[in-house]
């Protein structure tokens, strides 16, 4: 018989230790923050029926990045989810006549992609999801970038280490339609060609874009990007609705209801954003903290109107290690078109979705989140099999007492135990030889000082002296041990 | 163009509200006791190689049950997991040269099972795993039978409602020598008809099992199982094996010396039940939560030696809503096999698997994990739409305040909104007419009172009291929130 080799598909990963736990703990955290905002988790099943989740993924800049699927025994097809809104999209329409709208409700789950994989893009990823169901409100998309802001907040970052931008796809399509793009489905490809250029006004910079809005780009691999043929009159004018508006929200609206002026469709839009503006106001949130951004596009070609995008100002090392500005990790806005799909009747909708892995490591590049590089137990050594009683009862002793801590189950000798607790990321070892045990006392091997001790090149004599180590009566372990621990804020 | 029909595959489902909210604390307060126990938090993917995961389930009694598979791209057969254990043995087998054995994990994910489904029996549901690979020391076995028992008293129950028992296949295998059936692989099938019928004592009784240990038994449907085919010496000393033994342990373990004699295997079985003894002695657990009970089987025939069930002993609804006994919310064992698929050799391994649906039912039928009924947001309701910025106001300096609270959404008239907040579960809503903001008041109505007095059949003249609504100064909206929040212990 073969033996099967032990690997795992291209594009899927374990994730243990210290990363899963900054997972979690981010996951907990925006949880915490959603429910503040009264929103209700859901979950919805992995895999369902390809046609309920619809054939294509929603986004259009990947039309061949697909599904997985396969046959049930009775010869449907069925697919692991791409995404949480398709799936809540499924939901709403199956409960139409039960559900309590308008519905908010958080969801966190995995999503799987039918694509090749890459360096930090994988086939199975967590996202984290929030959307209110059957209200127009902008209210409701008001509520949202309050939502992220709050999280963000919450997280630990301070007020301009992020800001929520937020735009409205009818401003778009207003100052879209006087510069010729024609405002209904005739114009629909000229104008997704116009915002995904835009799109890349941060990446490309104003040339870049100004290539892309008219002929076309080469770039440095020499691919050629077709353009949305615009012609430079227009093309400029786009490229000044786009300079950043750093002004408090209400100025950037009667700016931007200069530039409308003559599209319904613009003034709609501006009149939408001012509406949410109202709300933010209300709620005391300054435009520190949300603002207006009129390059904020969203790739989705599925939002109908307000589009809001979370930002981290700060730099983080990227995929290479050099530090990069985190950019985007998170972002949503209104759409219409989902549940009409079950039901052919518009339900009016709005969302937010977080990045979880990159909000992860640009929490933890900050030393945020409180992960301690020693996060790992408390470990009680064994030296003399037959004391196996005596290392037990402290073991159970400090669990008693809330401190997590673990019994060594191998059976290596104490140098292997020491090494071992340090691969484990111990804070501290629990020592009792015979004679200390005769003594009624233990030692306590503080890990964390004894690998700065290491690091630093201390001469022979002052690693002599043993300063990690300390004696102490059993009776006090619970309460040395805590001592020790709350020396490295643990 | 047809419309899709908004529906889920059979066996999947949909999870929200109060049932949610349940699960999530149920894992929450597991995974706390386990990192207190020293277990590190581990996921694997979703989906697999099939032949990394093994191509049947290693539940034997149900050999047609299967997994879903499909190809990837390149034509290799992919499957979601049915189990988190066949991960685990792939996760230690590709990373044997780099891990720190022992290696102590816990996982908890969704698994996948291609079966019929039925009621309460899913197609997709949650495990929730620990488990120590590379420890033959049975201080790994005792460990998981605290584990078990301190997670299940850190959840609320008391001691008496639950009990941990424990038994090892080794002594069962000894007695099956004695009665005949040989150790060897010749008697496999023998053993395993003998074993399924003693894990049947329970639902059979001892006739039941009397009769699968000789010749057969017809069902009250009229199927015949066959038979282990002991003779009747044989039948009766495995049933007076059986018998419940609520004795100490170490008086247990004498008894089963006696009973095992003669047999190497049944000797090394009743050592190692002495052996955890000793540990569990030495961690203070007692006879009334960890205990010796030699009917206790386990399903899975890969377990070689120590097996452990956790039992609720109450009776709480079932399935029918009649009250049956809970009985097992989970169990394990040491096992040897898994890993040793990957690599040839063999790696000792023991664990525990909870069933997180099963035992958050019974939990909320007694009462804990205290998620009340009335558990929704406070509401803000929206009575006139231009004075929106003061109801967004007081959501947002609620939320500030750490209550969870929401603005209406929607379009409706004031009992529509009532009526949303009642299905809702809010508990207070928060009510301001014109009149009131010119007084520079608020309305704060107590739904859960609210409820009480239109389920009492209350008089007129008490109803038009109005004893669930109090006026309070705008100043004081969030003490006045919280108050009444305390008074439903929210």
């Amino acid at each position: 018989m073969t033996r099967p080799v032990a690997r795992l598909p291209r594009g899927f990963q374990d994730v243990a230790g210290k990363k899963l736990d900054l997972h979690e703990k981010l996951i907990t955290k925006l949880s915490e923050v959603y429910r503040r905002y009264g929103f209700e988790q859901l979950t919805t099943p992995t895999i369902e029926y390809s046609d309920a989740l619809g054939k294509h993924l929603p986004d259009q800049d990947r039309p061949n990045e697909g599904v997985f699927a396969f046959k049930d025994d009775d010869e449907q097809w069925l697919s692991p989810r791409y995404d949480l809104t398709a799936p809540l999209a499924r939901y709403v329409a199956q409960n139409f006549t039960t559900l309590s709208l308008p519905y908010r409700r958080f969801q966190t789950g995995l999503v799987f992609r039918n694509e090749k994989p890459g360096p930090g893009r994988f086939r199975e990823f967590v996202q984290f999801d929030a959307d209110t169901v059957g209200t127009a409100s902008m209210a409701a998309d008001a509520e949202f970038c309050m939502l992220v802001a709050d999280a963000l907040a919450a997280l630990g970052l301070k007020t301009g280490e992020y800001v929520v931008k937020m735009n409205n796809r009818k401003i778009l399509n207003g100052i879209l339609e006087l510069v010729g793009v024609p405002n209904g489905p005739e114009g629909d490809a000229q104008r997704l060609t116009v915002l995904r250029a835009m799109d890349k006004l941060d990446r490309l910079g104003p040339d870049g874009v100004r290539q892309l809005l008219g002929a076309g780009r080469k770039d440095e691999t020499g691919d050629f990007t077709k353009g949305a043929g615009l012609d430079s009159t227009g093309i400029e004018r786009i490229l000044g609705f786009l300079r950043p508006a750093e002004a408090d929200r209400d100025v950037v609206c009667r700016s931007l209801q200069t530039l409308v002026q003559g599209s319904r469709t613009g003034e709609e839009g501006v009149a939408e954003l001012a509406a949410m503006d109202v709300c933010l106001t209300a709620a005391g949130f300054a435009t520190d903290r949300v603002r207006i951004d009129p390059s904020v596009v969203r790739g989705l070609s599925y939002y109908t109107g307000p589009v809001f995008e979370a930002e981290l100002t700060f730099q983080a090392p990227g995929e290479d290690g050099k530090p990069i500005r985190v950019g985007s990790v998170g972002g949503g806005g209104r759409y219409d078109g989902l549940v009409e799909r079950f039901l052919g009747e518009e339900v009016p909708a709005t969302g937010v979705s977080i990045g979880v892995s990159r909000l992860a490591a640009a929490l933890e590049f900050k030393g945020l989140l409180g992960i301690a590089a020693h996060h790992g137990p408390v470990m009680v050594l064994v030296l003399d099999k037959q004391a196996l009683p005596s290392y037990q009862a402290m073991v159970s002793e400090l669990r008693a007492h809330d401190v997590r801590a673990e019994l060594y189950l191998g059976d290596k000798g104490m140098k292997a135990q020491l090494k071992y607790a340090d691969r484990r990321s111990v804070p501290v070892t629990v020592i009792e030889g015979t004679d200390e045990r005769a003594r009624g006392e233990v030692t306590l091997k503080d890990m964390v000082l004894g690998a700065k001790m290491s690091d630093a090149a201390t001469s022979r004599e002052e690693r002599a002296t043993h300063a990690e180590q300390v004696s102490v009566k059993r009776a006090d372990l619970v309460a040395q041990v805590k001592a020790l621990l709350a020396r490295h804020h643990h």
